[in-house]
């Protein structure tokens, strides 16, 4: 196998990562902006939507492994693999070279959704209703609730990805999209899953800086929430991918 | 083959179906508590998310063949098959040690699912409507029209899922969690389909365990329905498939 | 390849045509009974269970090839085969015996059925409403109408079969599963996609016969047009597979 | 492997696209038409409805590579590549042959769908509302917005087909399939995502050219849209498909 550069490294996760948040938030740009064609269709547009952003973004970022994660990159490190990808030692520049590919992949995923949806986004009925589709939020609870609730949706998605090795199929990227799709049916009722940091802080910086019509504030109180709570489940994953069930 | 450990199998089996259960509570506590973002998100998030949890759940589990329900186990061994899974032989002690793992597991994965969704649990709003969430129940008939609708639905299940070496695919887990969603589509109309013991008695145990504000009773009265059931529907299926077909 | 006798392909159609008609009755008594946990589930239900009851049922009848449609035994006919399923020869008895098959399997199958969802079907609240979860009819038009839709969908059905061979997959019974997911998303909405003779005929008789609370009549003058509909679709599907395209 | 001819790889366009369309526009009457069964079945019916479209379509143009897209052959033109298809060496007259047969195709596959559908088209309750059937159009934004949003769709759709080969699995025509749905549940808010000129101009043909009662425009002033906007999004992605990611 032939060494994948870290510049390399970074434009697959930069590419995987954009198609993904390219993708998550057009769907949620759809359910929920009042003049799409998509707009009412519900939780199982949501959860299709991004699992399928998932597959997307795979195939896209398939040359580094597309972790397309920080959680996942974690969870890897953490499990203690040797490789991130094929040709892709751990290294930690290697690490910060995920993170930062996701990072930037993630924002701008996430302005290229923008202008797909631009005349949805500055439409005046819209006003106000902008940010939850780029970044996520509680539906209630306290903080400390929320945050478990990323602990456990990560920790569900890092430990079965560690675990697919162990039923080999021929599904590939199909299997990391059905558990995405599964997780967001059965742990996203919350904090609208976002099991991922750079998905939720990605979009939340353009949002920031993006000029559209009536939006309001990005929420910067609860930023944190959905970094800590995904990187706490990959730690728990990586660790107990050490235990032989 | 090596040969797996009971206490593995156990291990393997809690894993295994403690995933299948907090996923599995947790689309319907998605779906049914009032504040959730997926709430009214109707049968067709229902029937993916469990069929989705089987699916996480099945790789979680693989190193005891992913039974993760008891009505499986012993449609294998009414099968008169030699494993259970490779490297694990039938006998008493193993079928009681998958019995364990998979009602420990079912425990467990709802108490998990209830921290998932705690403050949506203890909201006061959803007062009275959390045992849905955890065991299944009837919509309406008598209870013999109930225990049949169970041995049906199992029986689909357990029979199915013996009779997948004869067309060989390399779906997989995929294949058990189509099957899922198929007779969650098709059969769950009368009772909820529990189709499995453990998914049934293990969070109706937690229901009765937990501090829910505002929680009812557990309604032990209808339990046994969805044990005996599944039992009935399994041995059916496995005295099925001595006939060659 | 041993030989297959014309017993076995019998019980094979049988038990296979069975398990799709229990689960694609199943399915519209789900969301069309008024008191099941399922009701109002939408067209998105429908079709995924129709779907899915092809999926369960190919794994149940594969020693004969699964079939489970006329329409199907008819198309390979017309398509100049020289096996209905390995060792199964095509004669002239081989496709009356999987005529019988699908037809016994498809009124028992509904049968069960019945006895599955039997508190609901006998509701006052059900009463007129049953004979749609049995059989189809149409939405509107004239009869001219509705058999051009029946064979247009069938087409469709028996033509792709026919060249699954030409792009290997592991998919196997996937395929067939999607594909009738498909037909029904975009050609199920004037007939209720029969596409199958005795996918309607079976169920029809179970309703004529059964002492269903309140049903009304069986409506025999339209059972003709999914029988007819299909099988033109067949003969032009088989036909045109001598097309090398 | 032996040369496929022109006319073989015109004939299997035709076919492939014809079924996509059918498929496709049939979707779109099921949720739009008043009197269907499918009517009212939301946006995950149509995005499913479209993907297994193409899974079908794929199939029954699997001779001629199953582009059925006028898009996937200009990505496939800008990305170098040495044969449209196995056998089929790319030239101009080879790429004119394709554009032919899949505009022939899809005007065709909007005829069938009209007639599968000819009662609910000639409804009186309908009138006016056959054109969205028919053809894509602008949910609101304007004509630049439109054309960027059909840009960014088809960039996806393209890229991800011609990153397949990176990633291999045995999904096939399901990996275009799941792209497919996914796009539309992501992408498809604001245009309805023709993402394929043939699909938009064949039917909006039919709509002009059959005599639907009741029927309005065929709204010629937006068709340049579906047509242009797609073509530079497969130039996009045949480009960035030569940078090694």
């Amino acid at each position: 196998m032939d060494t994948v550069g870290l510049w390399t490294v970074f434009g697959s996760e930069v590419l995987g990562t954009g198609i993904l948040i390219l993708l998550g938030v057009g769907v949620v740009a759809n359910v929920a902006l009042p003049k799409t064609f998509g707009n009412g269709g519900g939780w199982i547009v949501i959860i299709f939507g991004w699992g399928l952003a998932v597959f997307a973004g795979v195939f896209a970022g398939a040359t580094s492994g597309a972790h397309i994660n920080p959680a996942v990159t974690v969870g890897l490190l953490v499990s203690g693999t040797d490789t991130y990808a094929p040709g892709v030692a751990v290294t930690a520049a290697a690490t910060f070279t995920y993170f930062a590919g996701q990072l930037v992949g993630a924002f701008l995923g996430a302005v290229i959704a923008y202008l797909a949806y631009y005349g949805h986004y500055n439409d005046p009925e819209a006003a106000g209703t902008q940010l939850g589709t780029f970044a996520t939020g509680p539906a209630t609870g306290t903080v400390k609730d929320n945050v478990v609730t990323e602990v456990v949706g990560t920790f569900v998605l890092v430990y079965i990805i560690l675990r697919f090795g162990d039923t080999p199929s021929q599904l590939g990227p199909l299997a990391v999209a059905l558990l995405v799709v599964g997780i967001g049916a059965s742990l996203g009722g919350p904090t609208g899953y976002a099991i991922n940091p750079a998905r939720d802080l990605g979009p939340r910086l353009a949002h920031a800086v993006l000029p559209i019509r009536g939006k309001g504030g990005s929420n910067w109180g609860y930023a944190w929430v959905p970094i800590v709570g995904p990187l706490v489940g990959a730690v728990l994953a990586g660790g107990l991918s050490h235990v032989s069930l």
